[in-house]
């Protein structure tokens, strides 16, 4: 064990921080429904998504966003907040800013889309941006430098800790549940539920997903050790949120100790869990999102035959409109 | 007063027949959220969308068919049960037969698309396809001959307070709402709510939202009597599910009672409510299912000026995928 990794077991999140912040996010966080997805071969085979594309940015990064915030509320009132990402994380930090009447500057990469900066501008979060390699110092750097109170992605206990609320309604909705399929990226998301779901149900499988073409984490996990891709490797997946390059320090030593398995999906079954989602359970899913869906659907991941229940996280639906309509052609 | 209205006058249903099927309902039928959509010129103004597409059948009508069934399951059980829809309604009744293991036959009319007479046919229930004007004659035929029992689309009490339980919900999970917009066709959906809703919180305003093109429940109001338009007018509209020639005897008794106004949408403001559902509100609408929020996007129903929380009920979300894919295309 190395010294990173030593920091990161001391810092294991618990139930009880999960319980503490679903008491903490509950007026801003829409506490998202299991939505029902027949298979398409057979109308008794059902898959529960978890529809956290549904939270009012589009995703489930106000969780672990707003538990940050909320237990450094009267520093950000005073100094203002800063966070680095190009999609859905700032979105979420920049609306929490908005809600809270906070100042919000966000550090974007000068790779994100246009479109993506004009959404959190028109939040009004004051938006830098710089050379994507240069983003994570640049916020520490704000922070340091204007007392800022610094919201990261993914690699916090706190973030973890917020995103582990999606686990304690899964168990708490449906308490039958044998599997629970997560997207796999930074590893913020599935280290909280694997936490929270391990702590209720402890003989319930965690299972992560993340694309064929961006598959760090089930490397990470074959081998025992956290292992980063080439950001050219990820960038080939049209799951935009799943491209980046390592799993976190501290989701790392969450992963080890709880995830049972990591699986990966193919860009087309990627994109016809899209379909599916939108056409049988009438939800706008990015890639992203549907990767977990793709894994249940594929019969990739194994809980199709440990006759319980399955869930699976639709993390977000922030989609690019012709993307989504080109998944529901006919032809596709 | 004419003798069928009498009868309907009778049997007004009320807050108590509604929370008695909410009672009924809660282990089959989803408790939607309330998805917030923002609006296009302003994310301040926040229409709160009742998500009714997410039903495991993907619409409201699992409310008032399951509050019918559960009333007379012996009979339903011993028998069977029929209806006749060609939509949305012979999905619901179908489905649940299905999970209450209950013989169903679902009278279809022969001008319904193949793939909905498919979809009920592989829910495992039997269809029997008529000429669209025999349909509710052969559904009260097959009830009286074989003991099924029958159960109707909308003009019905049973119905009228399953449905009224979407508007239980709305009043607890936004207490402070000033205006609920509902989708009519049959009238069975707005009854229901307008009920709950009127005796909860007086002061909410109540509005119906139809098609201008099949907008016979307007005229209905406009005129104090209950107006039918010929089928080849209302089949002018996308809205497939609103084609209802006139509102129904029961409805009208509520509609007259309890709905502040009704108000009309075009052809194009529906398309537009679907695309902007999707894509800020990841939530897939069929055309019925999004005239309520084309009304409150489009500034028709006035509750942009009433300065409080508006709620608009997305009754469904069985679209064509080809129209789907059409309305978010860049260029539309």
């Amino acid at each position: 064990m190395g010294p990173t990794d030593a920091v990161a077991e001391a810092t294991l999140v618990t139930l009880n921080d999960i319980e503490a912040a679903a008491d903490r996010i509950g007026d801003l966080v829409l506490r998202t429904p299991l939505v029902q997805l027949p298979h398409p071969q057979s109308p008794d085979r059902i898959l529960h998504c978890k529809a956290e594309c549904l939270q009012p940015t589009g995703a489930f990064k106000l969780r672990g966003a707003y538990n940050t915030i909320a237990q450094v509320l009267d520093q950000a009132r005073a100094n203002g907040i800063v966070a680095q990402s190009s999609g859905n994380h700032a979105r979420a930090v920049a609306w929490l800013a908005r809600r809270l009447s906070l100042r919000a500057v966000i550090v974007m990469p000068d790779a994100a889309p246009p479109t993506k900066i004009d959404a959190v501008r028109e939040l009004g979060a004051d938006v830098e941006v710089v050379p994507s390699a240069l983003r994570d110092v640049r916020a520490h750097e704000l922070a340091a430098e204007h007392g800022y109170v610094h919201v990261p992605p993914y690699d916090d206990p706190r973030i973890i800790a917020g995103q582990g609320t999606v686990g304690l309604e899964i168990v708490q909705q449906l308490p039958e549940v044998s599997t629970v399929l997560v997207p796999i990226s930074g590893g913020g998301l599935i280290s909280g539920i694997a936490t929270a779901v391990k702590a209720l149900k402890p003989e319930t499988r965690v299972i992560g997903v993340e694309p064929e073409l961006a598959a760090d984490a089930a490397q990470s996990l074959r081998e025992g050790r956290r292992i980063s891709w080439d950001p050219q490797l990820t960038y080939r997946t049209v799951a935009d949120g799943l491209r980046t390059p390592a799993i976190g320090v501290h989701p790392w030593a969450h992963v080890q100790r709880y995830v049972d398995d990591i699986v990966t999906v193919t860009e087309d079954q990627i994109l016809a869990a899209m379909r599916h989602l939108a056409l049988a359970g009438r939800l706008v899913a990015e890639p992203s999102g549907a990767v977990a869906a793709a894994a249940w659907l594929h019969n990739i991941a194994g809980a199709e035959n440990d006759g319980g229940a399955v869930a699976a996280v639709v993390s977000g639906g922030s989609v690019d409109p012709a993307l989504l309509a080109a998944v529901l052609q006919p032809a596709s």
